[in-house]
């Protein structure tokens, strides 16, 4: 029995922080996402100056500030049985996250977000998916989602028809044992390619809370104005909440409209895991019974935390910061 | 032809945040330093908090300082061709050092330094060697030693007997060429272990420029007092510098004393790489032409940066520092 169980991809950030000029050398976007092959990601790397390796994956950050909350969590994902896949493993059951899903013996290495922060606190990244993209129906125990008071899905892994079976399965296993399912739509990249079918989603009832921010709800409904935008996405699920940076964000349950402010930081650093941290604080309040405005209040607390330093993983105890706060 | 050629362990560093009582749980003295096989590395790692991986190595972090400073490094070391070696280049190479050492295609993984930060900013290091204990004379070209103003090599590495012959090439080269040589003591386990043969190696004029630390020092000439053991290695080395942490460095060199103090840093986060980058300063201050009270002066500017954050490589350009100090 675990409060939230998290699946996504299971990657290693490589954090490189870059000028503006740097970045624009290397012909890249700022804050741009785009998914790369081994042998881009191979060059962009050997373009890169020098980095860090921190353990990432989107809903792997979740589960851990479930855990550093004073929660219980626990993560399906695919690495590799090489060294980075190693690191990924030892970082998540260290933070007290159950994760058993077996290593792959063969195929591509252990994913990698190379992640290039701009002075800015901004991030773009390239990403080589590599084993995160081979989840199968296979990984996903109906017993373990049956466990789970939530199961919370990352949009970022909504792409291979494989790991779609197995986020389906996973739902199906959740609402059969009368538990939530929760969908981020992790970016608006994800949105633009498989807005069409989280919309699908939302009309079936597959999804009991969903995470957005503007953008990624923008990009849901086009053409369409922020507010009505809430109001559609209030009309299909029975839980959302949209984050918006500095401007806090908002949650909309049924006739309840919750505005909650962002939490002070001293000073942006690198915005990272920002979603991440707000999704472990909301779930982390829901699953133990707070109303939904508190839900938000920890959400915009955990997040504070994780923009303040390098990595998308808590530094502090997320329960401690909460006391105090 | 660079400033200084570099040697020693190529390692990753595995750094991990540790209260006292959990460094106490793992049954592991604060400070100190010890080799490990990959087994005892293996299920250190697994009681281990999350971890950060920053390539480092303590000669490697002295030829990124150098580089840092506007200057030119190359370095020798061993890596296997797994994830971490890649990293472990990568690193390197992205902060303008030169490393074309070979990988290992076969044998022991990359070698990692399993570092425990307590809150007071010191650390407590358990290092797996693997591949980099496997440095052979074959690695070192004697050219590339020749092109080098001072070629530095890494106490750390002085163990194995086909590193010691390699240590003992590149010595040779060196003065062949009538360029210096730089040892640094590195641990007083390493002093302990090996003592009798770094003061032989003084003794026959092997090394022009030692770095010690206070400990290090008094752990190679034993039953000493600080100011004799100094007296002793002023006898036996053109150059020495001996830091003191906060009381900063002392200079000797012939009839030259220099008292340096240290540099002034806010906070201490992690002296890990401190004496690597007391060197850094110093050797680019000496192949630039300054003199030895600049040299430590240099020393103490870059050791102060290194402490200021976690991990053992400059995180701000050295040159832009030393410019506004």
């Amino acid at each position: 029995m675990v409060d939230v169980l998290c699946s996504g991809n299971a990657l290693v950030d490589v954090l490189a922080t870059v000028t503006e000029e740097q970045l624009a050398a290397l012909g890249i976007v700022k804050n741009s996402y785009e998914l790369v092959d081994a042998d881009v990601a191979d060059r962009l790397y050997a373009a890169m100056p020098p980095a860090v390796e921190i353990s990432g994956g989107a809903a792997a950050n979740t589960a851990v500030g479930v855990v550093s909350l004073g929660g219980t969590a626990g993560y399906i994902g695919k690495v590799r049985d090489d060294q980075l896949g190693a690191v990924f493993r030892h970082d998540l059951r260290s933070a007290g996250v159950g994760f058993d899903t077996a290593a792959a013996s063969s195929g591509p290495a252990t994913g990698r977000a190379l992640t290039l922060i701009t002075p800015d606190a901004h991030r773009t990244f390239r990403t080589y998916l590599g084993a995160a993209n081979e989840l199968t129906p296979d990984e996903v125990d109906e017993a373990t989602v049956a466990d789970a008071e939530v199961t919370y899905l990352e949009g970022y892994l909504w792409d291979p028809p494989s790991a779609k079976d197995a986020f389906r399965k996973a739902m199906k296993a959740a609402h059969d044992a009368s538990r939530r399912v929760s969908l981020t739509l992790s970016d608006p990249f994800c949105v633009h390619n498989w807005g069409h079918e989280f919309r699908e989603l939302l009309t079936n009832g597959d999804i009991d809370i969903l995470f957005a921010n503007e953008d990624e709800l923008l990009t849901l409904f086009p053409g369409t104005e922020f507010a009505a935008a809430v109001e559609q996405v209030r009309g299909l699920c029975p839980i959302a909440a949209v984050t918006r940076s500095e401007h806090g964000s908002i949650v909309v349950a049924g006739d309840e409209t919750h505005e909650v402010a962002a939490a002070r930081v001293d000073e942006v650093v690198d915005t990272t895991g920002a979603g991440d941290l707000y999704a472990a604080g909301f779930l982390f309040g829901l699953t133990h019974g707070e109303p939904l405005a508190r839900c938000g209040e920890l959400g915009s607390l955990c997040a504070a935390e994780v923009i303040s330093h390098v990595g998308a993983r808590p530094q502090r105890r997320l329960a401690e910061l909460v006391a105090s706060s």
